[in-house]
């Protein structure tokens, strides 16, 4: 078996982070220019472990090996949050260039077709999965008018990097049998349970709703209590009502989130006469999340019937729907991880995004996991251990090379 | 008596609505060029009515009358809040202004003392109470700190407007006896009952306390239900919980308002590390307001104690304490409004703060309230029937002739 090379594998990982460091974490957003500077040393590594590679018209970093297909699609994304982690997305990319080097230095390996992939905007600077999207054929014209924070468009974007002109990387039917990802869990369960590898049985659907509520501003001195339209205090009851409800409907592993809510006009001498909240929730299931939705929608039906505030619920985006990881990739990571941490593994969905949602649509995916210290990611401290990131490496490496084994075997 | 010139006081009304004015509301914001534009013509329209009148050196407009002491102090503020009715404040100001031209023009009570004022920035667009905490003496250094939204202090605004350097009036103990203020109610109780005058009680004492949620931030996907420390999920308890607590506990007249609250970070898929609330409240009483904050930080000590979110409730601005209104001063404005709507009006507490409340901790003071039509305040809607707003200038009117006749009288 092609062995990785860990020490290799560690100074990429550095080396990446150097680009956007801040302190242990990252800032490296899509399109800015230490993003742009990664993805130039991503294309020269790529190259370096044998791939021909480029950086693709809407900023995806993709090595194709000069192997005869079948192929396999490895990778990951290497754009970070606002405030990221080392190794959110850098991890997986990272993974790839060192099993196509690592299968390229091995005899028994060197002739398997590794590509590689380093997408772009995963974390929707501009617009989640942008790099995913794209290369599955996926990415709509309304994606390219999605904005920054500071108002730039996709298009604009890769106008300003000087990408637009250029082709755009797609995947290649004949060739490509399969799309593997690596990543942190993102989550305690691995760390919690003291295991090394998570083999992804499916990614939860996302889906959210933003409830509004419609009263009456007027003065809270003069305004007797029973005579008031409250919008934040009918928002209060809501959201301690819809989070009852949603514990005695929802599946063992649905999550919801309030994240945000406001009162308005925000004034201490005002009763607020408009108040809205966000709540995202995410389940593996289509049908719990039917349940939820349901249940997030009658919950704010009866508190409109109740009055005296309008209470009004709408889908907020679009549903992001739960992803099936390939049964039969997954028994090769498996068998990879049982043979490298014989009991010290798991299958678990995926309680995060990945671009592993976006390609599964259209390629036969899978994804592994490691232990991410205390569960923490989207932070500055996020980190896993060493050997942890190693052996992650070992075992997709050896679950790439016996898929491709399989499928190169000759009919019977 | 002397009769009041309903046609007189509606036109200066309108006048004064003018500077400012937007649609039937006004903008007329402490120290802008509209407020200074009002105060120069309320300085002109003082001395039509036979006072010596100035703009003080903090922006008080204060018009003295020629005849001596016992003299009044009749008046309101003439500012207004950023989207401002016509008549709070300014109706007490014209009032004033008519009541010293019409006792002037009458024989029997032209040797009669009435002092005017209308006050500086009582709405707080910098600091609360500015003018009448100026004429008691009671304005700190550190009010002339406070800054409006754009940063510029009172110290500022004092100089930018051309006002620094001038004396400030004060309260004169050897002629002044007692402070009137009339106002429109600002809530609904006299306009539902069909009553045309409220003679104030006492007004209101104001507390508010913000309480903060220290949680964990983390991502909303990944981080299990039972493994959050939600911030936002336990300010939504708190504020369900403190409501039914405050229900049971408050007094008849007591009110209490949630008009601002924040979940930190703010984002969809983010858990709330941090929020807080304020919540103010409002009683006559002080000790009904003891036993309301005590609610308001048990609950906080009692969700803090069940974990595993902090909750910490502090004091969160200087409390304005209950004020009296004078008891004899009540009884000459209910003999005059018994006189002029026999039946028609009514004793009433003040569920909003007034420049009057600062005042009768120095002098003794007294309020007339007028309709306001459905209650409306502190919007462009706000509006009262003219035939009130004249009603209540007599009864005013009549009752400060009553006053001062009462006070010139030898002694026997």
């Amino acid at each position: 078996m092609a062995k990785i090379d860990r020490e290799r594998l560690l100074a990429g990982l550095r080396k990446l982070r150097s680009f956007g460091a801040s302190g242990t974490g990252v800032v490296r957003q899509s399109f800015s220019d230490d993003d742009m500077a990664a993805r130039r040393w991503l294309r020269d590594e790529m190259q370096a472990a044998g791939l021909s590679a480029e950086i693709d018209g809407v900023g995806n970093v993709v090595g194709r090996s000069p192997n005869p297909g079948p192929a396999l699609i490895i990778g990951s994304h290497s754009d970070t949050q606002p405030r990221g982690g080392w190794l959110d997305g850098a991890m997986g990319v990272m993974y790839a260039i060192e099993i196509a080097k690592a299968l390229g230095e091995d005899h028994a390996t060197a002739d398997l077709a590794i590509d590689t992939v380093a997408f772009v905007d995963e974390e929707g600077t501009y617009s989640s999965f942008l790099g995913s999207s794209s290369l599955v054929g996926d990415l709509s014209d309304a994606a390219l008018g999605d904005s920054n924070a500071d108002g730039e468009t996709v298009a604009q974007a890769i106008e300003r990097t000087g990408l637009a002109g250029r082709p755009t990387a797609s995947i290649d039917p004949g060739r490509h049998i399969a799309y593997l990802e690596a990543h942190i869990e993102q989550g305690p369960h691995l760390d919690d349970a003291g295991l090394r590898i998570g083999v992804v049985t499916g990614i939860v659907g996302i889906r959210s709703v933003r409830v509004t509520f419609v009263g009456e501003q007027n003065h809270a001195g003069s305004t007797p209590m029973a005579r008031r339209k409250d919008a934040g205090a009918t928002l209060f009851a809501y959201a301690v009502a819809m989070r009852e409800r949603l514990t005695t409907v929802a599946g063992p592993a649905s999550v919801w989130n309030i994240g945000s809510a406001r009162l308005l006009p925000g004034g201490e001498s005002i009763i607020p006469g408009l108040a809205d909240l966000v709540v995202q929730f995410r389940d593996p299931s289509d049908e719990v999340l039917d349940t939820m939705e349901a249940a997030i929608f009658a919950v704010a039906e009866e508190i409109h019937a109740e009055g005296p505030v309008e209470v009004t619920a709408t889908r907020q985006r679009e549903p992001v729907p739960p992803a099936e990881m390939d049964p039969d990739l997954r028994r090769h990571l498996a068998s990879a991880a049982e043979r490298r941490v014989p009991g010290g593994w798991v299958e678990m969905p995926s309680a995060a995004a990945h671009d592993a949602q976006v390609v599964s649509a259209h390629l036969p995916s899978a994804m592994l996991f490691i232990p991410s210290i205390g569960g923490v990611s989207h932070d500055f401290s996020e980190d896993s251990h060493e050997l942890d990131i190693a052996t992650g490496c070992q075992v997709l490496a050896d679950a790439a090379v016996s898929i491709l084994a399989a499928h190169r075997r000759p009919a019977p």
